[in-house]
């Protein structure tokens, strides 16, 4: 099944998308909001597939043609935004680059962060930066959005709770990062407004693509319309995602609708090395960050900068078929203004 | 005015209280939540208002009895809960216990950490703890409730989005701390479900007790019914509310509902020293982790334990005429059963 929701106010209105995500049709008799959905997973999941199936087969009375402009992230707000970092090759690029060890604890105690979710941008909205000194970077990502998560589940427990899954595209403030994580609290006015792909889409959709708690499959990543990355999702995400649910839920119970991300999405080369461009025959990247310590480390400078004014990322995923699942997220950068 | 919510579902019942809390009416004709009423603050505000003065006046129809055990914390769950640290002399005795020295920037840069808002726990509501060797904590604070706030305000404009004032209890797993802020990326199972005081307050009701942005009123706090703290709120507080507030929304607007706490109260002694017990004429601490430090540094070793299985906190604040403002936050720790 494939979710969506309208960009009408502040937690919009739920509509089911067709599998090809040409059209849509209102879910309001059954849920009029998919926070509202999730709270009530169980019992109202079986009747939006229903009409998912009469959508798809062209009979859902009231559908009417998908524009993903009209679309905003499936959540426009949560109670609950963690992003675990689970491709662990981005973690040590990052520390690479700055000459740091990654301590053997990595590979098995995740890291993550708790990020804002009280308004997240829409997947065709600008960006707002209030500077280009910020260093504004996109960071592709997959998420998962759970029902009720109880405190301490174990990651086989914690499998059950995911429902939906989505991308992400974690803005970030590279030139405020040094600072704030050297404060010791981690990120905050580094991670801004994040969004997610205009559809959300059930485990099944995927088919044999979902195994293990990932999704196999590559992500394709386009900086100002020429491809910049499409790193396979799957084999390198070193905690899946019960693994991260899991994580997330240690020490507390997770309300419905809290989204978990898994940090960008990074390949190593198959002989271990950092990564390579596109042009260079490698499956390039899904963040400017890791494109630069790649330079750094192999040519001793970072040449790529952070995005400007006007840039424009958009991340989608494709399946086998070459037909896309989520939707794109595609925004560009804007210089904020005061209102 | 004073308002609290109904533990009833996940988002509650708003509710009007009287000044003195002895009485209560619900708000539904005008809102029927906390948060819907913050989102539409400016036309509802005058509305709630309105019944306030009824209620105080006795001719509130639909007023009863209020009993605190009823209410849930104000906001149930939040979009954004963001929690700073601005009492300085806390910060301090953390790091002069380990022997680390305090960057000159934490005088003017604001710590703040992003904590999970899903599922707050009510004011009296048990803290379910997995284990006691998580090292449980209580932390008595201040927190402000927002409407919505634009990227990078000032922290002038930021004080006029400050429209409730409450208690929190920021529950802290202290022995998971120095493992998670060694990854880098901030607190995350170390700050478990927090919990508010039952009743929110406008600025107005405290009176000349505002001001700058702060509540010059003590804390008081209680431990398994002995007093452990009336440290006062207001003159080291080194960073105000709208400071607070302006660093939350430096690079993203704040969704209305937006909860930003000042950090646990603490205050050093008049000499400079770090504080002192109440047993030895000090104004005692908001939390064990600060007495645990005090010990350390005058006898070179920690002396009270954490909470254990059973422990109970009451953390309250009376206005000068001895008055209850927000009712008091009265827990007990037990250990977490999986259900």
């Amino acid at each position: 099944m494939k979710l969506a929701t309208l960009n009408t106010g502040r937690d919009g209105e739920l509509v089911i998308v067709s599998r090809d995500l040409s059209r849509a049709v209102r879910a309001t008799e059954i849920a009029a909001t998919l926070q509202q959905a999730i709270e009530n997973w169980d019992e109202l999941a079986p009747r939006l597939e229903e009409r998912y199936a009469e959508l798809n087969e062209g009979r859902a009375e009231g559908a009417f043609d998908l524009e993903v402009e009209s679309l905003h992230s499936p959540l426009p707000r949560s109670y609950h935004w963690a992003d675990g970092s689970a491709y662990l090759n981005h973690v040590q690029l990052v520390r690479q680059a700055r000459g740091a060890e990654m301590p053997e604890t990595f590979w098995t105690d995740p890291l993550m962060y708790q990020g804002g979710g009280d308004r997240f941008l829409a997947p065709t909205e600008h960006i707002e930066a209030v500077s280009e000194e910020h260093g504004i970077d996109f960071e592709g990502e997959l998420a998962v959005i759970t029902d009720d998560v109880p405190m301490a589940v174990t990651p086989e427990q914690a499998a059950g709770h995911i429902k939906l899954i989505m991308l992400v595209n974690d803005v970030s403030l590279r030139g405020l990062i040094p600072g704030e994580l050297a404060k010791g609290f981690g990120f905050f006015q580094a991670k801004p407004a994040s969004s997610f792909s205009p559809i959300c889409v059930t485990p099944d959709e995927l088919g044999d693509a979902w195994q293990d708690g990932r999704v196999h499959l590559p992500l394709t990543v386009h900086l100002n319309g020429e491809k910049f990355g499409e790193p396979e999702a799957g084999p390198d995400m070193v905690f899946g995602f019960p693994e991260l649910v899991a994580h997330a839920a240690k020490t507390r119970y997770l309300g419905a609708g809290a989204i978990v991300g898994s940090g960008t999405v990074s390949n190593p080369d198959a002989d271990g090395g950092p990564g390579k461009p596109i042009a260079d025959g490698g499956v390039g990247y899904s963040c400017l960050a890791e494109v630069r310590m790649v330079e750094k480390i192999l040519h001793g400078e970072m040449q790529t900068p952070f995005m400007r004014f006007g840039d424009r990322v958009r991340i989608e995923m494709f399946d086998r078929q070459g037909k896309s699942i989520f939707g794109a997220i595609d925004q560009r950068v804007v210089k904020h203004e005061a209102r």
